[in-house]
């Protein structure tokens, strides 16, 4: 049976980025009663959507504040009036150091830190705007990206912070993505489990010379039910749970997905139909998108065409088809913009604030 | 030897789209020159620069005028001042025909066709506006994406574009992209050869009938001097050969790499550097980017981050370095401005107000 597009999707310009804001919002839902009782606050994170409607959607929701991963995307935060902000990252340009200072005037401003010469620095650009950042030592916990190692490092971090002007020790950034994608529950369970003996350790040790350990932060969404179900963690920074896509699906949560790019069939001969969004509207680093409503049909993508061998010729020409997108993330900052649409109906266009800010 | 870059780049805040202007220009000045002498005329491709100052450059250096990939492009272009557009494309939806038949008011229109219902839609808008739309018939010379197969097929279609009020047939859209892509010289000459025995004799079919064939439109990057080299073709689409990327300088060709994503070494430690250049400052569908300067380096990337094995200890903290994209194309269009830098000095910021026009 041909997949049917509402009548106002059926009219809106394509390659369109569509919330479907009922999935949107039952996912909200879902993320804020399961940390309801938990000793996890949930952070989402904002590089996912990079919308300030969503954003404040959040902290309606109960979501402590916002995670992010560049200034440029805290500055959309502070003035999408959100007041609890984590750049979950290394701010050390010299120019980046003042912004994210001056924005500290504004709202509560974490950054993480993993070099004594940027904390030195993030102190220097604190003093000079009058204001406090709050600094979270990173620890690699398995990506093998920033963070630092051992406990005597963390400390020696720990200490510097507390006494630098205009520095807050915070506790520690720990963010184990390499667990979040993997398919294997035990596995991502006795992953957070390792996680949580390291930097447990390194928490006790700490405290164990008095220094207060406030937050630990990390997780995503892969593992926010592990992570955060009373373990070390205080906070979660999951952000694909708004959406999910089709590589997340696989883990089995109970999310919906909620985002699609809306597509024409620009030309459809036997066999074959070519839609108007390529790799520009979709991206597909992780895999192909999914045809909506076409179990076993999927798009391959050029940069301005989507080809979708279509063997029974279910589709037509000028039909509008939605992918499903394999990763949520990185599509949405090719798009300016949301269409976003509740039982058929557009009911809001949403500027993507966000897109682009990786500065 | 470390890579040294200059002051003004240093200064700069990360990540951040370089154009070296002289090779830019330099790569400019030689398709202009391959052009000079040669029947077909340069109808260099907008959907790689995005650029308002670019596309004004092409046309200064005697392009006949551009190509773009989306209406939404050709949008921006008539706003740049550019008086003869192609769109490369089918346009289908009804809102388009209308933002297309409106703009031919302002600039000469070239579109694309391959279906007769698409051409009476065309039409009609046309007359409404009272505008001219200039029509490509598709001929699908192996991408078996758009398009139509046979001569019969094509002459249908040019006589029905002839026939109706609003619309002139003005020739073909004939681009075999698999070759420009092909490492192997002989095989993109024998390729080409195909692809015009194929046109020839569509065209010749269609000149014995009366029917004259005007342009003869397509090509890229990598077969312009073949295809360009007066075969049939009229009119070259190359884009990529103002910026180069590491695919395309495979194929041995003189241009000069001129585009980098400038990124900031935010971590260090023995054995690898990390940056803050991911997937979303640098497409890497089509393989990591290289790091200029450093023969043997370059980064693999996660969404927000550049992770460089440098076994040597090459890079040092807070570094910049500067990425080598393997597609332009859609590197470009996940940045907002690109910095042009000569001589190591910034002298501006172009908007790049092409990009996300996927619409």
């Amino acid at each position: 049976m041909a997949f049917k597009p509402s009548i106002k999707t059926q009219a809106l310009e394509t390659p369109a980025l569509i919330i479907e804001m009922d999935a949107l919002e039952s996912n909200i839902r879902m993320m804020s009663e399961f940390f309801k009782d938990k000793k996890a606050k949930l952070r989402p994170h904002f590089k996912t959507h990079k919308s300030p409607e969503i954003a404040r959607m959040q902290v309606a929701a109960g979501a402590k504040g916002l995670t992010c991963a560049k200034l440029g995307e805290a500055e959309v935060l502070v003035g999408a009036g959100i007041k609890d902000i984590l750049i979950a990252n290394q701010i050390v340009d010299k120019g980046k150091l003042n912004r994210l200072a001056g924005l500290a005037r504004f709202a509560k401003m974490g950054v993480c830190a993993d070099n004594a010469d940027n904390i030195a620095d993030l102190s220097k650009a604190a003093q000079y705007y009058g204001s406090t950042l709050h600094v979270l030592v990173e620890i690699n916990v398995g990506m093998e990206r920033c963070g630092v190692n051992t406990k005597e490092e963390v400390k020696y971090l720990a200490k510097l912070i507390n006494s630098s002007d205009g520095l807050v020790f915070e506790g520690f950034q720990a963010y184990a993505g390499q667990l979040s994608h993997n398919l294997d529950k035990p596995e991502r369970v006795s992953g957070v489990g390792d996680a949580v003996a390291k930097v447990g350790a390194i928490k006790k040790y700490l405290e164990d010379d008095g220094i207060a350990v406030a937050q630990i932060s990390g997780a995503g969404t892969g593992t926010y039910n592990i992570t955060g179900d009373n373990t070390i963690w205080t906070e979660i920074q999951a952000g694909s749970y708004v959406f999910m896509d089709t590589d997340y699906e696989q883990l089995g949560l109970d999310f919906m997905k909620s985002l699609t790019v809306l597509a024409t069939v620009i030309h459809k001969r036997p066999g074959a139909a070519i839609t108007d969004a390529g790799q520009k509207s979709c991206c597909i680093t992780v895999g192909p998108p999914a045809i909506a409503g076409y179990p076993g049909l999927f798009a391959t993508l050029s940069e301005e065409h989507g080809k979708i061998i279509d063997a029974e010729d279910l589709l037509e020409y000028q039909q509008r088809v939605e992918y499903l997108p394999s990763h949520c993330c990185t599509t949405v900052n090719l798009h300016d913009r949301y269409y976003c649409v509740r039982d058929g109906a557009l009911e809001a266009v949403w500027n993507i604030a966000g897109r682009g800010k990786t500065q």
